[in-house]
């Protein structure tokens, strides 16, 4: 808990309205409460600004007049932000064994896992050697977790879930803001991961948590090896996701999407249910109507390739050289 | 080891047959003997199943009348596999420490491993800290596992092998069968993964083990980090892939392949010998004839590539408005 | 420490010189010195060779005339210097605790890590469980090592340094030797990785050690999960390198790159600063002009993929068929 008057000095920023009114948090502009503190990056969030319950808002000084509460104003409010998240992530101290207030019943626990204080892991489960569950953690019933794998703070996991070795679940999420010397400022990821029941996850997979909400996976979601979901993303029930993913930040995916192996998706993007993508492709759009969908170059003799990537490089000066309209094209 | 009667009851199926007799595996239509299950999921294996010496066969109610041995008859041959793999899982007791039943001869351990039950370990082997080896795994002379590395039941390591830190080896493969409600219900992987001689992998590799046969990887190869090895991959001798690679389930590599950093080959393809990949190629058919093959985009500035991808998305178009038939061109 | 005369007869090497001159180490033919070893392979470098002050060289018997020093004289160049390099990788004996020698400061560190001979840990660090740490490691002030980190021998890190779960800091380089029977022979790598001040490096990622040199990542430089960072990689100041990036042996990234999740960049390519390389592409060329770069095939519904892809794997004929000239097009 800090006053706001601190956080202003941490971040640098000209404060109008109560020093004193402790925040005990972060949280989004449409969920803050008084004691929360939030931030507004842009005019497009306006409306936003004037409806928030916030304890106090990190804005640029244009938006002062439509704040309803305690300004913290600055010239750049991610950079601020990210200083601010600093002071509310909590550290963990490094701790060996398993810690006597975790709760537990018929689990087999080997001896050489590392488990922190008020954890609770559900019955019949298995926690292989090697484990590391830091603080916070809750695990459901009947879960295998393998040797080698990390759960980090705060992180909360189904009933009947499988996590292969060296997965790592609740890793900090890759955003960060740079100041005017291009030098990153990291943001100190507050959110958790929200696993849910009868999930599988595969061997050395990632699971960054979120920035300020959690990284959920739903009920019923199958992830293989090695896949990497950034921060904020949401998978929905029953999806399945092979090998060597990638998931940028903060995508939706629907229930019963299926993505083929070493398919990227980029951030912010989202996809309706019943979406299938063969592996290998990158999903650069938003995917709104229900289907199965490819985009990659099917493989060729190598000096063919070359040939084809020729003309493939020049292929708007082709139908520039051809007089091809887009426009007659989409009539026909 | 189970009665028919009980699989038939587990996974829900009417059984024609003989209540009694006694299953102690699953093993392949064409492999699998008098104690053992098998399943035929599909019309097109109706001669297999004639032929099969299996004890019992999970089939369709319309190959009942060409099945010369036990039948267990479902609607879901696929889920009810599935479901009855899950029986024949061997469950691993989490444990801490070196087993007494460990045999190994001038091998350096780190105390802190965790090595299960009739572990065997060849000559003058080096196991450094963390390393989890489960139960029933055999490594061979001279090999070097590096930190933190899994190596799970049953596996089995060729000498003079090297395992980079993180890596592991017999992870469950990823193959689940769907019901109606689009639920997945994973198999329990129950063939293991055999590494050759002289084989080097790479550092949070991951090497799933085989669904009933094992995952093979032969004498000479050499895998870099953060590969992907699916279940029931075949790796021929002297093949060299290089890091991020994902070779999906089923896929058989020839001899001396090379295979660059980033490929993705996608399940259930076949590369005879002294093929050559580009790195970040899709390789989505087989190749049947040796040589140098490549399947990526190029890279451009930004704004011209998207120019490109505006008339490579309209490609057939194109074709069409000029007029161009495949025929005519493949004439040329 | 070995005679010339000891290492001809490792490499099986027609010794031309003194017999009893001893070598401490490898180093590069433009760096190595009187009682290092160096090789040259092919007569391109035959200047180098002229210059150079090493105490023998590795050459083919045709540049031996040109050897201003002592001469191993070898038919396949690259493969003796493979089996040289074994000769002086220093052997890490597998070790549990903490060593005494470990010099630290209001360190906080798990009990349960294994932290070799020689290691240096600056004052505030946070390491957590299960990380291993080998000998002659060097980490700066106010690091957070988190669980289950692996960073091998010699490897250098900076101030305020974070390395999420499971990480691999130094692993080897993935260079190999084939002999005449196309068998590999691994090449030890004796290089280390170098690590600056305000790093982040994610979860699960891998970065190699040099063959001879380090690897480099500098100041302030971000890397997400699951990324690889092959040998003698140099990342320059404030780049940020997004997740499941692979980064091929000897590439060099300028400062302030940045490089999107997914990307592929093959061996031996150079970025200069302020380059920006959208996710998911493929860097298969030097991109010498700052700016954004983009190499990928967007998504479409796979029928529609199906359709264009024939006319792709077509497109030389269709050039060739409609009589377009690449000149011509440029001329445009």
């Amino acid at each position: 808990m800090y006053t706001l008057g601190e956080i202003a000095k941490t971040i640098n920023a000209k404060l109008v309205g109560d020093t004193d009114i402790e925040i005990t948090g972060i949280a989004t502009s449409l969920s803050a409460n008084q004691a929360q503190l939030t931030y507004i990056n842009g005019k497009k969030y306006k409306q936003t600004l004037i409806n928030s319950k916030a304890g106090a808002v990190i804005l640029n000084n244009d938006l002062l007049k439509n704040c309803p509460t305690n300004a913290l104003i600055v010239d750049d409010v991610y950079l601020a932000f990210a200083k601010a998240t600093h002071l509310f992530k909590k550290q963990v101290v490094p701790y060996q064994g398993i810690h006597p207030s975790v709760k537990t019943n018929h689990a087999k626990i080997a001896p050489n896992c590392t488990i922190g204080k008020n954890v609770v892991i559900g019955n019949h489960c298995t926690i292989a050697s090697n484990v590391v569950i830091e603080d916070n953690v809750t695990i459901g019933n009947d879960a295998l977790i393998q040797p080698n794998v990390s759960i980090l703070q705060g992180c909360s996991i189904g009933n009947k879930v499988v996590i292969s070795p060296g997965a790592v679940i609740g890793s900090e999420g890759f955003g960060n803001a740079q100041d005017q010397q291009k030098h990153w400022h990291s943001i100190a990821h507050l959110g958790c991961v929200v696993i849910g029941n009868n999930v599988s996850i595969g061997a050395n997979t990632t699971i960054d948590r979120g920035t300020i909400e959690d990284t959920q996976i739903h009920n019923g979601v199958q992830i293989d090896n090695l896949v990497h979901i950034a921060h904020n993303v949401i998978i929905g029930q029953d999806s399945a996701i092979a090998a060597t993913v990638t998931i940028g930040g903060s995508c939706m995916l629907g229930k019963r999407c299926m993505v083929g192996g070493g398919t990227t998706i980029a951030s912010h993007i989202s996809l309706v249910d019943d979406i299938i993508v063969t592996g290998a492709s990158t999903v650069d759009r938003n995917l709104f109507e229900q289907g199965h969908y490819t985009g990659f170059t099917s493989i060729s003799k190598h000096q063919k390739w070359k040939r084809i990537q020729v003309w493939l490089l020049n292929l708007d000066k082709i139908a520039h050289y051809l007089n091809i309209k887009l426009k007659k094209l989409k009539e026909k």
